[in-house]
């Protein structure tokens, strides 16, 4: 039979009544015929709970033990499941991470999978289980010790296990109902896409979407997975939510699928820089070492060996960036006239697979923002996105008239 | 060096501040020269939500989905423990059930421990580590799956480790001080006991006294562990609390060494019952199939073919025996004229290995009741043991006369 994985998260198995809900979703897709794993987080509170009473026992915690007492939220959830499904006549059993076994590095709360086994699980479905329910976030170390994944954990479980079963797809139920080509809260006009390239994906998580962590979506193009997300607090038909997948599956392909937004950047520019080489790696390795996520690098043309440095990082890592800057000054490593912290900017950015093939984007972007008024103070560009940084108040009116001026309310 | 075990029960645990107090207490040990394996129950109250989550969800749950669920309250207590160690600075780790690996029967729920190995633990101490903190309650089936191991798990899990770990001494850390000669509630002249035989404690433990379950004393006494009862809310000295033991490491063996009692009994008659061979089993095999726990049984000299049986059960049990008897007439396995439940009835016990020896101790027991004006309804003897059924008004004076009578208020 097909397989289907379907993850849930926290606030979708919160309470006794939600679990019920979301386990009668389950026995809808065991109804069409699929073999279905579901991936389940822990009810929503508990890990907090726990990590409050890890970091209260021991702010330096050992990983080991953290990841020990932490990953025992997930199997709570696991085991309930099993049993809602169970008392619905779905045959269903729960996996804890160590007894499939997912297998991870050592590299506890940030574990990363190296295998999954599938004949366990294969053999029960062959009996006629018809779910197998995995706690997620969570695997087993080569030395037999509990990992977890970290951030994101149980959307990766569920793409790793989506990969490794070659699930027919792989269903995230979350509380929004899919990927929308901007922030509705920002954009009344703002439209759901029924379905968008990896790469896309991929960008418009890390520009700041929180429907998907980065992770996941990486592991899904890598291995093909495809991906829905849908909400799980709403009926759904078989066409709900967005699907992410190949761009082979996307018969036109937008020239621009989403506008993007961060609203909590910084830029800082070193002015004066002296100019030679290496100048780049001896500005940025401190930096790295002090762990600024650096996001834009743009250097100024070079004038009697001098130049200006500009960045962006996040906002609330300022006051450590420019500690780790001062200290190579002081440590004569770099050398600058000053250091400019720019705290009002934001983010917009534009994304579509479509740019590849089109020119122009970039002009009417420029054009659309010029004609608002809006200054751009940076602007960076790849394959597929174009990203600027202006001033944060301008931040919605920018994302509002580019979602206008690409027509994004329209379907392809 | 000497390996200690101690076991904390669930409200030894319920908060990191009592986790960090019997933590130190674990430190002493560890100062000592201990090797120190430390048993631990779920924080009060988690056990008991989990069972709650998982009975709503399913009325007539899968004990393996049960166990699964059940059992993470005790992996947070041991990661727990353990990172509290740490902040002590001694090297500590937690082991989950599976991982030790605690081998037990596939009987979900109420599983027996069918082997401890030792090496892994052994190998972690010999490489420096000062204290194991197990996960109670919990082991592996064959099957890979979690198991449970029904009431007093955890008394039974520490038992088990000593005598896998041919450890010095068992300490159960609880929230009575020892054991006593009587319950204290109703005899203030009760006096805690240095020393108890485990034959003793057995019959003790089985008459009411709830300070250790019957179950783990059975392990102790086959596997000669010498068992600890003290409190986990005083400061402990190394004479603290009562030791469970073999007779032969008690100097002077008393007479009598305790009164036990039990309020919640009920006295039920089978008048006429045609006596005829197999009678017996005719009447207490449909009791046994209901589920009805029988304790005395006493028959009535047979006159004229008919005889009276006598039976004691759990007051509330009475209906449930009732009806079970009254079907087996029906059915024509069983004749009675009449069915006469006495459900105001107390148990009064008094208990002591050195009975064996001594003669004239029921001579004295039915002559302090006489005394006080008790009828006796039903008696029984073991070696080390004579229990009476009396009216239940009377149960507190039976026990302060008793322990009068015997002069447990002295040390032996």
């Amino acid at each position: 039979m097909p397989i289907l994985v379907m993850k849930f998260g926290g606030t979708s198995v919160a309470t006794l009544d939600r679990i019920r809900r979301v386990a009668k979703r389950v026995g809808v897709e065991v109804a069409k015929g699929y073999d279905v794993i579901v991936i389940v987080s822990a009810m929503s509170g508990e890990t907090n709970k726990l990590v409050g009473y890890v970091e209260e026992t021991s702010p330096l915690f050992d990983a080991r033990e953290y990841d020990a007492v932490v990953s025992s939220g997930e199997n709570v959830t696991a085991g309930l499941m099993a049993l809602t499904l169970q008392e619905m006549d779905v045959p269903a059993r729960s996996w804890q991470g160590w007894q499939v076994p997912l297998k991870t590095t050592s590299a506890h709360s940030a574990a990363r999978i190296t295998e999954i086994p599938t004949d366990n699980i294969t053999q029960k479905f062959a009996e006629g289980m018809r779910v197998a329910v995995v706690a997620g976030f969570q695997g087993i170390s080569p030395e037999g010790r509990i990992t977890t994944l970290g951030r994101g954990g149980s959307d990766t479980t569920a793409v790793a296990f989506a990969a490794a079963f070659e699930a027919e797809r792989c269903d995230i139920y979350t509380d929004v109902d899919g990927v929308y080509t901007t922030d509705p809260r920002i954009c009344e006009k703002a439209r759901k896409l029924d379905r968008i390239a990896f790469e896309e994906m991929l960008e418009l998580a890390s520009l700041g979407a929180k429907v998907l962590q980065t992770r996941s979506v990486e592991l899904a193009m890598r291995y093909k997975v495809r991906l829905r997300v849908l909400s799980s607090f709403e009926e759904q038909s078989d066409e709900a939510g967005t699907l992410v997948c190949d761009e082979e599956e996307i018969m036109e392909l937008n020239v621009v699928s989403g506008v993007a937004h961060s609203r909590d950047e910084a830029k800082m520019t070193l002015i004066s820089v002296a100019d030679r080489p290496g100048i780049a790696a001896a500005i940025f390795s401190p930096l790295s070492e002090a762990g600024i996520h650096v996001d834009m690098i743009v250097q100024n043309i070079s004038e009697d060996g001098r130049t200006d440095m500009t960045f962006s990082c996040p906002v609330n890592q300022v006051a450590r960036a420019e500690q780790a800057l001062e200290k190579a000054k002081e440590s004569g490593s770099i050398n600058f006239h000053d250091l400019v912290a720019d705290t009002g900017v934001a983010k917009v950015s534009v994304v579509g697979i479509g740019m590849r093939s089109h020119t122009g984007v970039a002009a009417t972007m420029f054009q659309v923002l010029a004609k608002e008024g809006i200054n751009i103070k940076v602007i960076t560009t790849s394959e597929i996105k174009i990203s600027v940084l202006i001033d944060r108040k301008y931040m919605e009116l920018a994302v509002q008239a580019l979602h206008d001026a690409f027509e994004l309310e329209k379907a392809a």
